[in-house]
């Protein structure tokens, strides 16, 4: 049996419901996070219960993530993850029916949800990316560094990559910079230096990039660059907690080609080593 | 009692409960409409149900709308709402856990709520309007001509305009071009022609808009306006179908007046009466 904690109960998947009136379900009104499971122990939880807290204060919903560490740590225990994928969600819960929320209607409150799932099958081999039209959101209009649950903007640039046999798409910002991909940050390697898309870009603040950035043997820059930068790219890859990282053979429409097996692997390797490490510290601690 | 339905049945709303696994909730993934009922008669119906199945498409999220008029009728009487709001949302329903839709999960299907609601006090006293700093987000990003559940952004705006002792907040796009406020559309009067910003500036195709455009006794211009063309207006009001019609009295940080009243009057009266009209001539179709 695989439960969830939903407002703090556990609970099965059947009877894991929330109200038609949560703003999460009216207005995507709320924040998620995404985290890799090893041997356990939940990857980076303090840098991502810290995102979550700040993507809440973005959004100005009240929620106290303190206790959190503790939930999944009963999660994982009850769910009996050893490797896999821990999902927290937090929204505004209900409200007034307007798109301004009430902090003193009768059943405020945020609601949220902790699930676990099994590690989906990972892609190794090099893949396409597509430059589609769909521009990234802007940071002027909202605060892209976080995981919002405002994710029509993704889920629309990705089904564009598919149709055009892609596995992801590169997005730009409105003025023609490099943000990320619908679904990960992108690094590129330039002569022997690692390069990614600076939060100024208006890109998610990922935990992934985070961690490569941590970890990388390579100097690191983080630019405003455009679409050019990557096309002169020795190697480029996307990154993400599930995939973690996956080498672009092709980008397309161009179709321009990339040898970028060899250095997604390096890093592929290098972050699967610090999730072990992770995991023996904090088994140990 | 007060009933919704939900995916075709009548439920009270202490069970209106959708699973937290719906792509609504975890992602914003739907579109929504939000209709004024007069007269126990849902107004312009079938242009919602246009909107709706438009905005659908755009998402690619399969979904007959064909059954909803019956649908909205039974609700209607059930709940034996006279004058009120009728909302209606369609989600993607369950899916994949990540941003890449599955039309092939097993409980794969969109998630469909109908609702409605007493018509909440209205304010006919002109309105400050606050122009704030988030941007709208662009039409290269979302297909924002339709009520996608992608509300954040409008939002926050709502709740900064609230910050500074204003109803609601204008927004402009990246080209510093009149959008549309935070909550409905904007109109301004200038020597006889009403004006407001044409759908290619990236607003919202509002219903109450379509129908001050339809009855408006002034030639009408949809326009790519900068700011300066509001701020030489002799009126201006907001609208949307809960308000109708909202006077702008006061434009925020400038301190600017203006005289919307009259203005806002005679288009509410309109409005008002078309409702009256339209619900007569569907009780004798």
């Amino acid at each position: 049996m695989t439960y969830l904690i939903v407002n703090g109960d556990f609970v099965l998947a059947r009877d894991a419901l929330i109200s038609v009136e949560d703003r999460g379900f009216r207005y995507g009104d709320g924040v998620f996070e995404t985290i890799a499971v090893h041997a356990g122990v939940a990857y980076q939880l303090p840098w991502h219960l810290a995102r979550l807290s700040a993507g809440l204060a973005a959004l100005r919903i009240v929620f106290d993530t303190t206790n959190l560490t503790k939930n999944v740590q009963d999660l994982l225990a009850k769910n009996k993850v050893s490797d896999g994928i821990l999902r927290i969600q937090v929204t505004r819960g209900i409200g007034s029916k307007g798109y301004l929320p009430d902090p003193n209607h009768p059943k405020a409150g945020a609601t949220w949800v902790l699930e676990t799932a099994p590690l989906p099958a990972i892609i190794h081999q090099p893949v396409s990316l597509w430059l589609g039209s769909f521009q990234k959101i802007s940071s002027s209009a909202l605060p892209v560094q976080y995981k919002t649950c405002q994710s029509v903007n993704s889920i629309l640039a990705r089904l564009d990559a598919t149709d055009h046999d892609c596995v992801d798409a590169l997005m730009l910002n409105d003025k023609g910079i490099i943000c990320e991909t619908s679904s990960g940050n992108i690094f590129w390697i330039k002569d022997g230096t690692l390069y990614t898309s600076s939060l100024a870009c208006g890109v998610l603040m990922g935990s992934t990039r985070h961690a490569i950035m941590r970890l990388s043997p390579y100097p690191v820059i983080e630019v405003e660059a455009p679409l050019a930068a990557l096309l002169e790219a020795d190697a480029i890859f996307m990154c993400n907690v599930v995939w973690p990282v996956i080498p672009v053979g092709l980008f397309q429409p161009i179709n321009k080609s990339f040898n970028s097996t060899e250095m997604a692997t390096q890093f592929r390797e290098l972050l699967y080593n610090d999730r072990k490490f992770y995991s023996r510290k904090s088994a140990h601690a």
